[in-house]
């Protein structure tokens, strides 16, 4: 909505509102004809695809396909609009009366250019508004290109949300909460190693001069490390999910990948805080780190507490109204709860990822129990579907900006000690935290799950919208383009060999959903009991509490409160209580075969066979 | 994403990608905040149209209560964010150097701001884009009340398509094409005179000097005409959807409502163009205006033909192909060719409303027969619901945006003549024209249906996206303000209304979905035959040759194709014709009780209760 216009194309004499008038047409049929673009690319994504599955044809991943068709056409376009429309421009500097508070570090946000004509019959003020730093290329930017170049706030409002949404929601959440302890030490120790390695490695290969051709400096390198080191749940999930891998081993690399997010935004702010704190002291600020890692444990238990309490919300407002009555407005409370926890979460400068899984579990585990039948399909096909489509729309979206992108910077020297920095501090993530791990774990966790965290480390769409945030220095494109590079080699090599490498590592999975999955291991509650005592605590809590008050199950408030509360209890117990199902899924268990497949399968719509457990069954592997 | 900061919270010793930095989340900040907003109010009005269906209260519409919600909480944003965040600005004229290209008439796109500290050790430039006019206030605008205003562009390209798609997809086909010419009539010829009718009657108002105090030209009174001559399918649908109306008087009133926006932005475009050639020429351009006929004619053409040719590949993609087997591959496709139409014809010029109102009657035609019953169930349930999500979030948007918008000129002489004009417009379009239709039909259209047709042309949605579009001058900036009151009037009282209405004009409706309309009028085929061969002809076609081609219904192209055609018959009969069910829904109906209802009921799944009729039941009332 740039509303801009081929210079050449105006008519001196057509009025100023004429001139509006067809500036905002123009804009929206280019508008119009870059998402015709995108939902072409994505109609034949969605072909292939239904063809590759038809033909059983398993060599490239579906995240792959979209981004080498994304490629395709960004190279089309780039090699075709070089001679379209061009946007008239004018230099100017700032007059001498101009208030001097301006300056090359704070240029004025708008910018109004009076202008009258010769015979100073009529005068004119035109707005102007602050794009961004100009350095070293004025030339013409064709239009489709330009639009057709990723807008972050998009990635980060519209299509992540409902892609980690669907993950909580539709997520094993047994498998995540034993393996939290390792999720967690993964996700936050791994992660912040990661960063530092690469940032340490990066800043070394940099000092070769012959070699780099270019200075970038410690701040940069580990602003790179930040970026870089997030793994990406958009793109495992793809390729996990779809294979149906091993419980454990899929919780682990999503539950990562899922919170590391949060760590590598946060990383990202820490190193530009730290920088800007050490040069106004002239030396190292110990308070500026511990201040920053402060804010960093109260974005991330805001996140949480604020997507916990949303999914909680919406479970009492579908308990305590008959809103069951009428699914679609049940269903769009549900959305809208939903959406609006990760827009309140990035709103007050938390984690909307975050708070969005979160919620997603909350929902998953108490709102699901209140909703209607209608409803309880109707969020499950929505979620299903928008995930599908978003997680296309993104893939594609990367491979086309790769050729769009105006300000590419490629330096092949960066390029290639990052890939190296990478594998290495992978290695210094998985390998020592697994040791240490595996020392406190009943339930080891195993060589070959190790190498495959190792090779499913893909960097995806959230290291590249980081990447894209800011572009305004050289060395920022230079990250920008070497993100890209890593993001699309490990999307398509990763993404494409994981099957033969689950099948090299002899790590199980299966391609048909239906095909049911072996017995899980049971766990050994006995060496457990000790470590799991304040997740019992919680597991009590959740079942004699905090469901009761939030859902319609059993048992009821009256029977598990204390006596002298009887009457607050009665008040909360709902009257539909006693005609609810005796099978609650208190568990946090849905089942394996429960876990409805990326394609085909309806998901189950009915929770009646949800396993009845006891309190033996939580065990928890750290 | 205008990317605005502070200008007293930049430190000059920062860094310039810092400054950009402190940009992107300050930005990020904002629009997560007011989405949140949006977000916060959409959860209001859920839980309020459940109060309201839950104790059976019905003083106001739900769109009346949207838009009374957003105009509360505008209020609120323009009282209280006043003191609000500055934007900082320089004054500048072009160098004198400067391409004379330039002029009052043809600004530049984009100033590039030259800057160097004022030892020179460094300089940069900026980019600043074209934002538009800027004519009497230069005052500070608060930056949440700034995002808060509606973007034309959204509207049309995000908000509208799914709306009219799903009138389409959901509409009782019978009753729109049975009444297909009144409508053409009401919607072509009615909106032309109601257009011409309100551009004179307002610039004969507006020559009274001492009452209207502006003097506005007749060009501008004309496309006054234009904006407001459209009734609104969004609100109609809204209102006579939920009412469960006459099925004829809701197909005249819904049909003329969705067809008519093409002719509104004709009309505009069309007045714009003759103006524009009559001062070139000096006078009056008789092939100016022939022309802009034709190109009336062709946009209109172009997107019902685009519409159902979408909606037709649709179908053989989804006959040809297995998709079926994999229900979240067929429900993207179909999602994504549907929108796809909206974007070709939006792209290509043309009207999108009526492409994608066509194509969703193609899709319910032939597309639906071919689905899966997962993805019959997924397809409807998922439009409704963003049906229902875009309508309330388009009122409340406009309710919003009447306080934060920061350009309004209130006229009141213009907005008192305006609601006098369009009155008298609305009688000048409804009478003479059912007169005049009435003449040829059997099945006339009743006085109490003309009053009904009368008080229900409801301006809307569109008139207020068309106005916003474009307010560069004062004259359009009153045009859109006496808009605003007249969509927000409107709407709040015809819709509050219109059950009273109904109740006193004595037209049938109900609330309940469940309770079953009388039987419909029988038609008289006899006096109509001679009418109908046309329409007689196309159903025969319908059903002997497209459907059997499109669908697998039966009978199957082998028997109905010419003897010499049978290899070709062959090739193009599904191997699954066979297996499909006897009963298709060749006919047009889906039963008035399958139209599901606004809330509560889910959508008919099973459409093998659709009614099997013969060729007696084509009857046609013009």
């Amino acid at each position: 909505m740039s509303g801009r216009w081929q210079a050449a194309a105006v008519d001196p004499s057509e009025k100023p509102d004429v001139i509006q008038e067809e500036k905002v047409t123009k804009s929206h049929m280019l508008d119009s004809l870059n998402m015709l673009m995108f939902l072409g690319l994505l109609i034949l994504t969605v072909v292939t695809i239904w063809i590759f599955k038809h033909r059983r044809l398993r060599f490239v991943h579906e995240t792959g396909l979209a981004i080498i068709y994304g490629l395709i056409v960004g190279a089309i376009l780039a090699y075709t609009s070089k001679g379209g429309g061009t946007t008239s421009y004018a230099d100017i500097t700032l007059p001498d009366n101009a208030n001097t508070s301006f300056g090359i570090n704070s240029p004025p946000d708008d910018l109004h250019l009076h202008m009258s004509e010769e015979d100073l019959s009529h005068n004119a003020t035109f707005k102007y508004s602050y794009q961004g730093a100009l350095k070293d290329n004025n030339r013409a930017e064709p239009e489709l290109e330009e639009k057709a170049t990723f807008d972050p706030e998009v990635f980060f409002n519209v299509l992540l949300p409902p892609i980690i949404f669907n993950a909580g929601y539709q997520m094993k959440r047994k498998h995540f909460f034993r393996n939290f302890g390792a999720i967690m030490t993964y996700a936050f120790m791994g992660t912040t190693v990661s960063c530092f390695v690469v940032g340490s490695m990066m800043y070394g290969f940099m000092q070769i001069p012959f070699l780099s051709g270019i200075s970038i400096g410690f701040k940069d390198c580990l602003i790179f490390g930040a970026i870089i080191s997030a793994t990406d749940p958009v793109t495992v999930l793809a390729i996990f999910h779809d294979l149906n891998v091993d419980v454990d081993l899929y919780a682990l690399v999503f539950g990562e990948s899922v919170l590391n997010d949060a760590v590598a935004i946060v990383l990202a702010g820490l190193v530009a805080a730290v920088e800007q704190y050490s040069s106004a002291s002239g030396g190292f600020d110990g308070m500026a780190v511990l201040h920053c890692l402060g804010n960093f444990v109260g974005v991330f238990l805001g996140a949480f507490s604020l997507g916990s309490a949303m999914g909680m919300l919406t479970a009492l407002l579908t308990k305590y109204t008959q809103l069951r009555d009428y699914p679609l407005l049940e269903t769009s409370l549900f959305v809208l709860m939903s959406y609006s926890t990760f827009m309140a979460a990035e709103a007050a400068g938390m984690t909307g990822i975050v708070a969005v899984l979160f919620c997603g579990i909350c929902q998953a585990h108490y709102t699901f129990n209140n909703l209607s039948p209608e409803s309880q399909a109707r969020t499950k096909q929505l979620f299903d579907l928008l995930n599908f489509l978003m997680e296309n729309f993104v893939f594609l979206y990367i491979g086309v900006s790769t050729f769009t992108f105006q300000k590419h910077l490629w330096n092949w020297w960066f390029i290639l000690s990052s890939f190296i920095a990478i594998i290495v501090a992978r290695a210094c993530n998985v390998y020592p935290l697994s040791f240490l791990l595996n020392l406190g774990r009943s339930n080891k966790i195993r060589y070959n799950f190790q190498h495959m965290m190792m090779f499913a480390g893909l960097r995806g769409a959230i290291a590249f919208a980081l990447a894209i945030r800011n572009t305004s220095t050289p060395e920022r494109r230079i990250v920008f383009s070497s993100t890209l590079v890593i993001v699309m080699a490990t999307v398509i090599m990763c993404g494409g060999f994981s099957t033969q490498m689950l099948q090299w590592l002899k790590i199980r999975y299966c391609f048909s959903p239906s095909e049911p999955h072996p017995p899980l291991h049971s766990a050994t509650p006995g060496r457990l009991a000790e470590k799991a005592r304040l997740v019992r605590m919680w597991y009590k809590v959740d079942e004699f509490l905090v469901k009761p008050l939030l859902t319609h199950a059993v048992p009821p408030l009256t029977k598990t409160m204390p006596k002298c509360c009887y009457p607050l209890a009665l008040l909360l117990t709902s009257p539909s209580t006693q005609r609810r199902r005796e099978d609650s899924d208190t568990d946090l268990i849905i089942d394996d075969q429960d876990l409805p497949s990326a394609y085909g399968d309806g998901p189950e719509l009915d929770s009646s066979d949800h396993k009845v457990n006891n309190s033996q069954d939580i065990s928890l592997h750290v």
